[in-house]
């Protein structure tokens, strides 16, 4: 039997002025476009920057919606007047920005009633209906609210609250890699690539790219596809090129 | 006499499946957004990254070059199938792909007649009317067209070609920053931050980003304008706030 392979794609929606100026640099689209492929099967298929300004984080968050199953905003939910990705999705989804009770309780436990500033108050305000994603490190949750996940700006939390995410996606195929480190430069190969591309042309993505790595200058070639059967046959019509032009291989 | 502010704004479209797989991560999009402000003025209002597929190439481009003063495209410009952005590039614009004399010319030159095989020469390969950005580094050569800029993947290769690309550009009002370090909370100066980014709301953007560092935890606040003057008198109001919360700086 064939096992239908069934596809569910992500976008990742990084709001936040400090990565587009280039101060920041950007972690988070790396850590949580891997940790959807191999923990969901979920293949992240877009990625944008954009700045904290609310008509442009509505607008990008109602097209990329429609496009893909689901998609995570990383940054804006904290206490400052520049966090407005929860009133921003609010207004994308045309629901309610208010307090989410639950979110309200921990945090006030958290802080303590006089400490409870507005401030602190502001990041228990969501779109109406959103389940929380509990934050182990920094307590103040994110969110899900329909397709839409609102993640904290800063990696170290979102790792520690990724977890808990996993029970409100779906999942689907995992896409498998397999790499080979080729001491050769891309304009050697091209060719032979571009026929083993062809051939498994619906199955599998070939992609080249030339590093430069213990003094040696090489060429990755990365393979993915979701099945694996696929990936062993481009691996064995990749080894033979190897052969054939007796390239030396790269292990690390 | 008040000098006009000049803005000149670019999209960064960042081209690749390693990218969007999580395998490799993106170092382009900080380096190149700090070197548009910091040599030209040019402010990056938008970052998107996209897979190796044609069509997507095509209509993202098509779009940001519309919105935007400019289009860098990073990666897709090598010598193997998965290398489509001149392609791509020639057909968003409607105009021919096929060999730039220069850039063949100069590509022969390096390789030598009997190497300059199809993988190569495909780099010589551009929309029609495009002019070159040298490439000191590893000789193929970027290529400006219109408001695109294509530029290949490899950090190190921009960084060596980046400065032949100054003569093409109009240059904008560069974008100033700011930053306070205080060792603080976010949500006990959110408040006060809130007043001050209303007060220069037209003239200054204030951003307030939590951090780790020095085993302390506290807030970099950073405010960025075109002008210098508006950027001084913002810095007097949180020098202001400083003192009145008694918040140490780290000074680093």
């Amino acid at each position: 039997m064939v096992r239908k392979n069934k596809k569910i794609t992500a976008a990742i929606l990084i709001i936040g002025n400090e990565i587009l100026s280039g101060r920041t640099k950007d972690q988070n689209v790396s850590y949580l476009a891997s940790w959807l492929n191999n923990n969901l099967g979920i293949k992240t298929e877009e990625v944008r920057i954009i700045p904290d300004i609310e008509k442009t984080i509505i607008k990008n968050i109602s097209t990329l919606r429609k496009k893909y199953n689901y998609v995570f905003t990383t940054g804006g939910i904290g206490p400052t007047h520049d966090d407005i990705t929860a009133k921003s999705t609010s207004k994308a989804l045309k629901v309610k920005y208010n307090y989410n009770r639950e979110a309200f309780n921990i945090l006030e436990k958290y802080y303590g009633k006089k400490n409870f500033n507005s401030g602190r108050k502001k990041m228990a305000k969501m779109p109406s209906g959103s389940k929380l994603i509990y934050n182990p490190s920094s307590i103040a949750p994110g969110f899900i609210i329909k397709n839409i996940i609102c993640l904290p700006g800063i990696p170290s939390i979102i790792k520690s609250m990724i977890d808990n995410l996993k029970n409100y996606l779906k999942s689907g195929s995992k896409t498998y890699s397999l790499t080979i480190n080729m001491i050769t430069v891309e304009s050697k190969i091209a060719k032979e690539l571009s026929v083993i591309q062809k051939k498994y042309k619906k199955f599998v993505d070939i992609g080249s790219y030339p590093f430069f790595r213990l003094e040696k200058i090489g060429v990755s070639v990365v393979s993915r596809s979701t099945s694996k059967m696929k990936l062993e046959s481009v691996n064995r019509d990749l080894i033979k090129l190897v052969r054939l032009k007796k390239i030396e291989i790269l292990k690390i």
